[in-house]
């Protein structure tokens, strides 16, 4: 706070989900990565090692990265929301270029070994999320981060906005799921049945990132831990009451 | 209404959203009935076609019939709650005994054909999907049905209730679409890339499930289609204002 005093501290119980979701998320890295280099042999580009790139890249970004993107608000409540909001826009620009990667490791990995691409359920869905999420981060960034846009055009939006962000999220980690499944019953479908580590691995690796999913959800869902207006944004934001409903979308800028 | 009066008419959107969704959910019974009947030999109990009770039992159940319970809050908006909580109540028991018989199928059909159990992610995400979905139902009885919870206690538990609702719903779409990507790679794995017809109806189907699922999550988490409680409702919860926070969970018992 510009006035000295010190900021209220975070409720007790967000701080502990956010920190559990943290170990979750490097869970998850750790996890994919021993997946990969134990039983994959490890991840490198220019070689038939290229395609494990792929699910690297995509828990990385479209999953770890994206959560954290979505957590800012609630981590940093007591930040001016302008800094926040570069911060959430800065996640999300690095979820989509690591996403990107991801995507050009698995492309490039089919057309060296002469595998179709797009055809399965794992790659429409998965597809359609990174195209939408690409999307949602040029209009975020044209309704929130660039002035231009109306108090009450940004008030219209703020929810869509939430609601398709938090459905992307989800998605995302579906999209993951479907691809272990895939992989798996390409690579060991012969031994899947069996339980074999490599399986019951991966499995865990898709209740990892289920769990993930539902702790970050919960963070964000909880009224009481939404972001409180700081002091100046509510004064300012007093002005355009009569404009828009609820609270100021971009309350100091 | 008791008094006679109109009630005040549904908004317009919640209208058209909950008419696609009905849409959307007979179109997904069509799609899986489309595919097991014309690529897969059709649906029958005591036969080698035991296991496509499976897909049809779980979409009927833990999709449509899951989605419509959580939707009744928003259909029925000015009914007495108690009627609306009953409904609710009884389509998830209903959608619960409909996956029962398909969580039968599956296993009974391993069983003839000697392949065994809860090896897959698949099977890893929807058992404890279904499991979690029947003690929060135990739970929503207990809580919200029966009497002898406490105002304060009903406070407590409906904003969980509601998060683990919408999330058990999302969890059943996702099991779906991992149970789609498996049938797909046991039944066609030699054709499924060549974007042979059953593929693609079937990846149509997965898209389906996760279009009903936004529908629905949509109507369930805007703000303004919430149900606004019934002047009763009001009146009578004005005398517990000071013991609960907020909306009264069950102001008409």
């Amino acid at each position: 706070a510009m006035d000295g005093a010190p900021p209220p501290p975070s409720p007790a119980g967000l701080s502990a989900f956010v920190a559990v979701s943290q170990l979750l998320g490097l869970t998850l890295l750790a996890t994919t990565g021993a997946w990969l280099g134990r039983y994959r042999g490890g991840v490198a580009w220019h070689s038939p090692l290229q395609f494990n790139a792929h699910p690297l890249c995509m828990v990385l970004g479209m999953v770890f990265l994206q959560g954290d993107a979505l957590l800012v608000y609630r981590v940093f409540r007591h930040e001016a929301k302008r800094s926040t909001k570069a911060l959430h826009a800065l996640l999300h620009g690095l979820a989509l270029l690591i996403a990107l990667v991801g995507i050009i490791a698995v492309f490039e990995s089919h057309r060296a070994q002469g595998i179709p691409d797009m055809y399965s359920l794992h790659s429409w869905c998965g597809m359609a999320t990174f195209v939408l999420y690409l999307l949602q981060w040029l209009l975020g960034c044209g309704f929130f981060l660039f002035p231009g846009a109306s108090f009450s055009l940004r008030g219209w939006y703020k929810p869509q906005h939430i609601f398709f962000g938090i459905t992307l999220f989800i998605l995302s980690i579906t999209s993951c799921l479907l691809g272990i499944t895939e992989m798996l019953l390409f690579k060991i479908s012969d031994s899947y049945s069996r339980f074999v580590p490599e399986g019951v691995l991966a499995n865990t690796l898709g209740v990892l990132l289920v769990a993930f999913g539902l702790v970050v959800g919960y963070v964000l869902t909880r009224d009481e831990w939404k972001r409180p207006p700081l002091a100046e944004e509510l004064a300012l934001s007093m002005d355009f009451k009569t404009l828009t409903e609820g609270e100021s979308p971009g309350g100091d800028s």
